[in-house]
Formats: structure tokens, C-alpha cells, sequence
């Protein structure tokens, strides 16, 4: 459909300007997405097919973004088209059961060794928020403890520091729990215990003096914006064995992170979370989410237990649009497609580090499997207050996502990341190296004069 | 595609027991959903069409359920279907904004007085806790307040009190705060404030404990679980006057009234929700939860301000599916449409008090718009704890909706109610006040003993 790139041409009516002035006047703000939020005012996307994405001015970029990592197989692919096209006529949404979301649940159970069981959901904000409620209903304990900086969405509870600032995290000793809304209870703050990730002595330490309270330990195995650093080994075992010892749960947050291997990014792990919380790109493109682990954990949701412990049900929760989907995309993403796609997310990290030496810029970069961040900064952060970036620092970053998005026609994430599709090649990887080394060439001053 | 009913024959080889068992080995409890969940064993649905369902045993029934309330045109709706593969092949997710939201806000606000600004998010769910969160933003303070037995999904603050039971509802002036999940934290509880619907005087002296905490007073305007009754002008006005007076805002609840009048049920007030959390028929079958309401309110999520009170995101929000259907599902759902189909259910109502009548038993009918409840009750429950089921009755409105389900082939709700949808006529309206009149004679001495 789209199958050519087209010079990005500023045309004197902005067509995608004058519709988010129209949006303002009925969508708060404009926008349902801070995410997808730019100053002065977003872009319209009017089609998108493979791993490209037009805009509304007819403007045609390659895309990096991919939905903020939700879209392993780009846009409008056609196995999965196909398969949601013929579920269409049979109907979205039924008051009973279908035979896809049993197949889409083998899948999974059978792809994942720790995926005993499995109950989906509708988005990655739902999947966290059940996770915590099944941790406190199988430990009848109320505490939760999550990283500083570490996001899964917007149950209050697991955003607590996920935007920590120097003017508010406090000691690394021990950091402050900052809410992210104003008006988060205070009972909320005291019920989550903050950590710092990747820092052992530390976490254990504050994990011991919330020891018989805390249900559950969240991590996310590379979490985004602490910087998209892998969780050591050493730590995750550590945080495991405090856990065993402790009577609480280790929960996983693989929203993101799951494209990351075959089994996830706890494929790695000499240690298995007890539950995953899922979404992302095992909706093939539309909503959805998941909680999977122990089968005597999720137990908690068995409606067949004389005492149900927890409750729960949701009108759209594993319906046959999203488990078609979901089934094809997750199918299709086989354990050869996962290592042809880390091979070629290698490929790129190696030239992008070739144009950061060519252009002679202190700039570094993070991951793992299919996808990697930039920052602006010679060393690669290990930690959230490291990888924390400063006004100064975003100014900049937006100058190069605008340069990246404008001059050369590729859309990235925000944090200046990228998440690869399988429909990309060696054509696209090309495209965004030299589009970066552009972009650090044109604004090497800038850059150079944050690290000073 | 379903053109006309077939008797259902139990088959020797029950195929949806059979993918149950296999279900249980991979989901937990083998459904995602309870709401489907029925013993021994749930149903598998094949496709439906129209206001039919068929099963993987083949049989076909008449669908009052439509998906929880969520289907206001029953199944693969022409006109949406043609919309959702038409966008399908542009992409069903992107990492920038559509036009199609921008047009689904304009008609939604348009549509509804009360609704300044929108936003859309994911689920019932997702809309009802980013409402609360909005609503403490907005205040800074920390408590709701919402009536004992009414369902808002799960977040774990809504739900409090969605199930109390006499043992443990504790004084009607004061009902208990108490927790659905195992687990739920302390301070939950105490941060949930619950009266007794559409009970003025007791409402108020209980609000004026917390004069100067609540954030919120969360009213759905006919909740289903307190027994699909409305909620008098004068209760809902009492709480909308006591809110002006303490610096609280008045919140509905409208994921499922909606499609009660064109306008929601908030039309026939005289009093307008600072905000609306909205689900259900608004996503034309696909997954959507949304809030709108006042422009200053709203404000807290516009990510133009330089404070921003609530920064807030979602992968899936406003995703041009979605989006979509929703449109299309709403323009069709016009002033006329929703006329037409109260008069049917109205025609429904009536000729079940007939049915009623002839069959000799103590049921009664409650209801508003196109959904309908029926209680083995002489007198209709105004009250949550009237209509509150007991163990004996719900055992007997499982026999009841058994004998719908397997011998009239008719789908309704597990409460025992029904949500007609736009594509039923008075054919379907006859079948189901047939069926309900057999099912009342064949069961008569079991409602007639609860009675006693």
C-alpha cells in the first residue's frame, strides 16, 4: 500500500495543526495519550502498512515505535488481517466462552516454562493492577515493592516513583515513595516500598524492614525507563532467594519485555517469577493483557474453589478479536523470528555505535533482544538516576526525535528508543543509522555541551 | 449467516465440556471471565449474527445477554463490520494520533450535555479508576464515596462493598466498608466511604462524616447489582446539592446507562455529573472505556499545563478500531434507534408482567431504557439489601436460567436480566415472554417456597 518513502514536505496548511485545534475543543488536552503528546501539537497518522506509517500531510516515515512496542509484526499484517477479518463476521464479543482463547492460552502456557496457567485481560494496566490484587489475595499481605523509576501503567499503587526527580527521591539509601498524580492517597505511598534496581545491598536491606508485610517483589526484566538495563542475574536471584525466604511473591512485569527471547526476558534467569504480568504483543495489534504463573498461585481466580479469593471478571477480557490476534502474532513470532529480529536489532545497536564514533558524540546504548535506547551520555546508565534525564537533556532529545522525525522520516519513542518490527530489514536499519548520524552530526554542540 | 433457530439437543459428545477440561489445563479456572462461568461447565460460542448466538454444539439461541451490555446492535453489525475491515487494513494501532477520535469525541460530546472534554481509555475498569484518580487530582483529597452493592469493575477502591452479604454489611446507618478481593489492603477500606442508595437522609448524615475528605460521590445512575433501580431525582439531587456545598464532586458511572436514554441516563436529571466514566456500547464491540465531563475538571490530565496533575497514558487508549466501531456503533444509536428500542423493551416488560400474571408467581420487574431485571419478589427490591439474592434464590435463578438457556434457547444475564439489543423485533420479544412463561409454571413451587 505505502511502498515508497516520500520527502516530508511542510505544506503552508497544516493539515495535522488544524485538527488538534478541533481536538482540543473535545478531547482534553487533545490528546486520550500523553505519550503520543508533541509540542506544538501531534501528527495524525491516516494509514500504515509493514513498517511504515503515513501521516495525515502524506508524509511517509519508517516506524520505530510500533505502538510503543506493541506491534511485533508492524502494521496491517496481512496473516493477521486475514485471521481477524473472518472472526469479524462471526462477532467481536460474546456472554460466553470461545474455543480461540483455549488455543491462544495453550500457546502461551507452552511457550513460557514458568506459564502454568494463564487469565487475560484488557490492557497492560489492567494485567499489573490484577497481578498486585492476586499477590496480596494469596499472601494476605498489603505491601507491594517496586523499583524507583520503573513504569506499569496506572494503577496508582505500581506508578508510586515511576517519575522520581532529584528534587524528590531522597536518600538511595532508602528512596522516597512519589506519587505520580497529586491527590494519590497517602495510604497508597505507605503501602509500596521503593528500591533502587540493579543495587542488591540496598534492596535487600529495604526490603528487610517491610519483611512480613510485603506480598509481592515487581520487577521488570529490562525496564524502559530505568534506562532499558537489563535486571543482573545476581539480582534477580537475590530479590528470588529474599522472596523464598520472606513468604512473598517475585512478580514479573514482561508487558514490554516479552519480546525479548522465545520464553520472555525470565528465559535468562536461573529463577522463575511465581507471576508474569503480560499485554503488549501478544494482542496482535489490539488491546489486551495478561496474568500467568503458578498454577497454585492463580488459584486465587479459580471461580471452582469454595472460597474464591479473588473475584474478578471484565466484559472485553480474552475476547476472540484480541486471542485471534493475539494467536496469529504470537504464532508467527516463532523462535526463529525472535532470533532473526535480535540479529538484526544487533545489527543496528553495531552501526549506531559506528555513527556515534563518526560523529564523535557522548552517546550510549541500551537493551536487549529487539530493542535498544540512546542516551546522551558517554557511559551507559546502570541505574534510573543515572539514566534520569534532566530538562536540559530532554530539550535535546526532542530537538533529535524532531530532526529523526521531520528530516528523516523515522518515527522513534519518545525516551529516543526503538522497538523493531519483523517486517524490517536491512533497508530500514540503513535508513535510521544514517538518519543519526545526521541527526548527532547537526546537533553535536548541543549534545557535546550537556556532558560538560 | 443464522437464520433461524434450532432446537437444542444435548449431544452424547458434549464438545464444550470437553474444551473445559482442556481449558482448565492451561487458564485457571478455565475462564477469563466469571461473568461466563457456569457449572459444571460454560459454553463455547461458534458465531452469532444478529440478536443469535450459536454454540459449538450447534445450537442457536436468542441473545439477551449481548456481551454484558455491551453489543447495542447484537452481533457483527453490517455497518461496523463494513467500518472495522476498511480500517483494518490501515492499522488497527499507531504511535500517533487519528483522525477517527477526534470525530468519535465530537459525537459523543456533542451528544451529551453534561460531556465538555473526553478521554478515551481501555475498559470499564480503566474509565471508572482514572475517573477516581481524576477526581482526587482535581480535589487533592483522598476518599470516595460509592453505594453498597454497586458494581464499578476492579479496581480495588471501586469495589468495595460490590458484595456485602448479611453477615457482614453490617448497620444499614452505616454500612461496613467491606473488600472483595482477599488481601485488599486496610487503608483501602478506610479510604471508601458507603451508603445506602437511594437512602437520602442516611446518605447524607454518613457523607457529613467525612464532610472534608471525599474526593468523589460515585453514583450509577440504575446499578445492576443493587437491582437495575433507578435512582430518584431526589437522592440523586440531595447528593449533587451536599457535594456543592463540601467541595466534592458528583461522579456517574455510566458504562452500562448509556444506552438508556439518548442523552445517558443523566438526561432525565436536573442535576449533571461533573464527570462520567463510559464503557460498554460506546466501543461497538470492541474494548473502550472513556471519561468525560467538565472542562475545568478535566484539566487535570491536559498535558499542556505546566503543573500537570495527572499525567496518564495507555498503549491501547483511542486506538483507531476502537475508535471505529464506536463511531459508527453511536451514530447509529441515534435519537430515533434508542426510542425504538425502549418502546420494544417496554413492550418486553409488559408482556412479562402478563407472563408473570398467567404463570401465578411472585416475580417482579425493575429496570430503565432496553435492560431489564426480574426477582423471585412479590415487590420490586428498592434497595440493595432487598435485592440482595440468598443462597436459596440464586439456586433457583440458576434453574431458571437453565431452563432458558437449554429449553427456550434464550441467553440472558446471570442476575436474570436482559439487554436488548437494536437488531430484536417483537418475534424475539414473543420467544422470550413464551419461554419465561413455561419457565415460571415448570419452576413455580421452588419461586413460590422462597416466598415463604
Amino acid at each position: 500500500m505505502i511502498d515508497k518513502l516520500k520527502l516530508n514536505i511542510m505544506s503552508e496548511t497544516d493539515n495535522s495543526e488544524k485538527l488538534y485545534n478541533e481536538a482540543r475543543g473535545v478531547i482534553i488536552g487533545g490528546v486520550s495519550r500523553n505519550t503520543i503528546f508533541r509540542k506544538p501539537y501531534p501528527h495524525y497518522a491516516s494509514k500504515a502498512s509493514g513498517c511504515y506509517i503515513a501521516d495525515i500531510e502524506g508524509s511517509v516515515r519508517v516506524d520505530f515505535a510500533n505502538n510503543m512496542a506493541a506491534l511485533i509484526h508492524g502494521h496491517a499484517y496481512p496473516p493477521i488481517i486475514d485471521a481477524v477479518t473472518e472472526q469479524l463476521r462471526k462477532g467481536t464479543a460474546y456472554t460466553l466462552a470461545s474455543e480461540i482463547e483455549v488455543a491462544f492460552a495453550k500457546l502461551l502456557t507452552e511457550r513460557v516454562a514458568g506459564f502454568e496457567r494463564i487469565r487475560f485481560v484488557n490492557s497492560g494496566t489492567e494485567a499489573v493492577m490484577t497481578m498486585i490484587k492476586a499477590s496480596r489475595a494469596y499472601t494476605g499481605r498489603a505491601k507491594i515493592a517496586k523499583a524507583e523509576g520503573t513504569y506499569h501503567g496506572t494503577y496508582d499503587f505500581a506508578e508510586v516513583s515511576q517519575a522520581s526527580d532529584p528534587s524528590n527521591w531522597g536518600d538511595p539509601e532508602s528512596p522516597e515513595s512519589v506519587p505520580i498524580a497529586f491527590g494519590t492517597p497517602e495510604s497508597v505511598l505507605n503501602d509500596v516500598v521503593v528500591f533502587p534496581y540493579n543495587d542488591i545491598e540496598r534492596t535487600i536491606a529495604i526490603l528487610d524492614r517491610h519483611a512480613d508485610q510485603i506480598a509481592c517483589v515487581l520487577i521488570d526484566p529490562v525496564p524502559h525507563r530505568v534506562g532499558l538495563v537489563k535486571g543482573t542475574s545476581e539480582f534477580v536471584e537475590a530479590v528470588y532467594n529474599w522472596t523464598r525466604k520472606n513468604g512473598a511473591l517475585l512478580v514479573f512485569d514482561e508487558v514490554i519485555t516479552l519480546r525479548v527471547n522465545y520464553g520472555g526476558a525470565q528465559e535468562k534467569y536461573s529463577v522463575t517469577p511465581d507471576l508474569t504480568a503480560l499485554g503488549k504483543i501478544i494482542g496482535g495489534g489490539f488491546p489486551v493483557g495478561a496474568i500467568a504463573g503458578r498454577a497454585d498461585v492463580m488459584k486465587v481466580f479459580d471461580p471452582h474453589e469454595s472460597k474464591l479469593l479473588f473475584p474478578h471478571s471484565g466484559t472485553f477480557s480474552a475476547n476472540p478479536i484480541t486471542m485471534t490476534a493475539g494467536y496469529k502474532a504470537m504464532e508467527l513470532f516463532d523462535r526463529d523470528a525472535v532470533l532473526q529480529l535480535n540479529i538484526l536489532a544487533q545489527k543496528a545497536v553495531n552501526q549506531i555505535q559506528e555513527a556515534i564514533k563518526l560523529a564523535d558524540v557522548p552517546v550510549s546504548i541500551t537493551g536487549a533482544g529487539s530493542m535498544f535506547r540512546m542516551h546522551l551520555k558517554e557511559v551507559p546508565p546502570k541505574t534510573y538516576r543515572e539514566a534520569y534525564q534532566t530538562k536540559e537533556a530532554k530539550t535535546v532529545i526532542n530537538e533529535l526525535l524532531d530532526y529523526m522525525y521531520f528530516k528523516e522520516n523515522t518515527l522513534m519513542i519518545n525516551t529516543f528508543s526503538c522497538m523493531l518490527s519483523t517486517v524490517m530489514g536491512q533497508k530500514e536499519i540503513d535508513k535510521l543509522t544514517q538518519g543519526l548520524l545526521n541527526a548527532f552530526k547537526a546537533l553535536k554542540p548541543k549534545i557535546d555541551n550537556l556532558n560538560k
